[in-house]
């Protein structure tokens, strides 16, 4: 069998999520949030089950989710997307990543990685035959070191995979990065895969600035975006990617082969979705900002070394002197068999060489489940 | 961009669904049925979308469904199957055999593959750094050459993968090629990838048998099936694969990177589905085989040299003499265009060297499609 997935773990978002299960604990691990989204967008995927057609829609996706997907590109980043040759629509952002670095990475490319990382990313740049380069930022303020951006780049990059805003770090990229980086795949023609799932999910009035935005961008970035983050409904696994016509092409053969297509209620509920007013997204914003605040009040009163968060559903915390566990992984191991609350470990984030002194809680849970969460690691600490 | 994935050709089945929308065509291209599976099913699904969790179920899928698909394999097949261990979900039998090929198979690889052949085999195992051997078989009969098969297990053999029943044949395998299959398997240690989509669509009495069943093959063949295909809902994609538990290790492994879940309503509503009495699976075939009769019957009076069909939506005709066109793909881009029924060109899929003069009808369409498409035919021709 193949080397790249033979003796691989289980995702540490499942192992968590079954360990969760089996302790009967708060699952603030893997993330997802405990209310699914909107009952309209619901009922309107349920109302084309019944009334609509079950067979394969268009391999790109709805021409009504695509057309969505553009409209939004406009709407909230002014960017000017041709529905018909620039959107594809995926069975999840997974999925995208897939096709994206499938499509994109001929065996021997070197694609740029910056670490801490989704776990998803290393395995396919290395199925893909890609040589993953990992650029790591640094707590507490986990910003890019220019220099090292720079050293990363060489003649056989290819591509470069950001996460933004990311996960696990709950980072925004600032401005100055994304032109730093923007600069470089220029200079070097690299491909961006940019991973915007969490574009909706940013806090306190700051705003996602896609790179794809930036000068020279357009033509060689691809935007990933993903319904079920955006509507808190992430089992629905839709999609989409957004870039120019001549690297949707290959990308659109990749999907083809990969998967096919997406299930097409969920693509028309989406589209519905897609298409709410302000408040919808403000709201979202605003519910889940305030979680936030709660759980890293409750877990710096706990002695929790609480990171800055200004996005995602994540809150990183520093465990030094806690006393927990002799790690990350121990710690969390510990958490969840005596405390009754499963969080992540960082270190899973990491290719290798990973500190192990920071622990991710997935914050987008019901007040009463946070609040049962926390005074479960206040009795057992 | 990768070579496997620039410069292909949309499949051929997409193309002639655009095709026959933009000429408004009946469309006996693209294999899926015009009337959608049970409303209980479908219902089962809608009401999971309100009542249920939207979020991620576990990686592996549902256990209902698994248990289901285990039981599947039992109630049709004699099969033994752990539903922990050795069945995973997936969003699709596309994403199956994406599954299957990318964790089984490694650079270098050979891999043999029945030609004709569904088109995303190819690109796939080349994809995946892999060999293709294409073993081809012929008509009327198709009938494997067990020579030719003999032969083209080498040591550099990983796998076989075989569509039984096989489209666009419409041939069932018979026992003593499926036993040649098994026994080559065995001596050349070479694992079976089964897309067996099409194994409740049999016809005539006839019994759809898994290469797995056979002496040696439990440990070394990977089964795939599909909702799709299976409760008439093409669109929903929702496929699962059977197989030892450590062949599913690595596929599974695969599949976190892919897609990583299947959404839980659709997976609900499959698990439902498959445990529907007999009566459903004969109706399935009843009615399936009474369309085919009367397409084929048409097509024969119109001149067509139908093929005999035992399994399958399709029926495979040759047109030589018909006068209809200079080849296959022309027949069909004329028979579109001029007579308003798509078809689809036999020659999409071999992998070079077709014949070209074949070409396929998909029958699981409401009669008075069928009879309209015909008469479309006939004042055409
Ligand atoms: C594949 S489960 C992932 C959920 C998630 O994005 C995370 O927990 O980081
Ligand atoms: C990917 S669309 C496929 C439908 C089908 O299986 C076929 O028409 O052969």
């Amino acid at each position: 069998t193949n080397p790249v997935f033979t003796g691989v773990e289980t995702t540490v978002f499942e192992t968590m999520s079954r360990l969760a299960m089996a302790h009967k604990a708060v699952n603030l691990g893997q993330g997802f949030p405990d209310v699914d989204g909107p009952l309209d967008i619901r009922k309107a995927a349920a109302k084309a089950l019944i009334d609509g057609s079950n067979q394969y829609p268009p391999m790109l996706g709805l021409p009504e989710l695509r057309q969505a997907v553009a409209e939004a590109n406009s709407r909230f980043y002014g960017l000017d997307i041709d529905w018909r040759t620039q959107v594809i629509i995926t069975s999840g952002a997974t999925e995208a990543l897939t096709d994206c670095i499938m499509s994109l990475v001929e065996p021997g490319d070197e694609v740029i990685l910056i670490e801490p990382l989704y776990d998803c990313y290393l395995p396919l740049v290395k199925r893909a035959g890609g040589i993953p380069v990992r650029l790591r930022v640094t707590p507490p303020s986990w910003s890019l070191d220019l220099e090292a951006l720079d050293a990363a780049f060489t003649a056989k990059t290819k591509a470069i995979l950001i996460n933004n805003p990311m996960n696990p770090t709950a980072k925004v990229f600032s401005e100055a990065e994304l032109a730093a980086i923007a600069q470089l795949c220029v200079k070097h023609d690299v491909y961006a895969i940019c991973d915007e799932v969490y574009e909706h999910l940013v806090f306190d009035g700051a705003a996602h600035r896609p790179l794809m935005s930036f000068e020279g961008m357009a033509e060689r970035s691809l935007r990933i975006g993903s319904a079920g983050k955006t509507f808190s409904l992430t089992g629905w696994k839709v999609g989409y990617i957004t870039g120019a016509p001549d690297l949707i092409d290959p990308i659109a053969k990749a999907h083809q082969y990969v998967t096919f297509t997406t299930p097409p209620h969920l693509q028309k509920a989406v589209a519905f979705g897609l298409a709410k007013g302000d408040a919808y997204y403000d709201d979202l914003v605003g519910d889940l900002s305030s979680k936030r605040d709660r759980m890293a009040e409750a877990l710096t009163k706990l002695g929790f070394g609480v990171l800055n968060c200004d996005a995602t559903y994540f809150l990183t915390c520093d465990i030094t002197g806690l006393g927990i566990g002799d790690n990350d992984v121990d710690a969390c191991r510990r958490m969840v068999e005596e405390a009754g609350v499963a969080a992540v470990p960082v270190s899973a984030f990491y290719g290798g060489e990973a500190p192990t002194n920071f622990i991710r809680f997935c914050f987008c849970k019901q007040d009463h489940v946070i609040d049962e969460a926390m005074s479960r690691l206040e009795g057992w600490m």
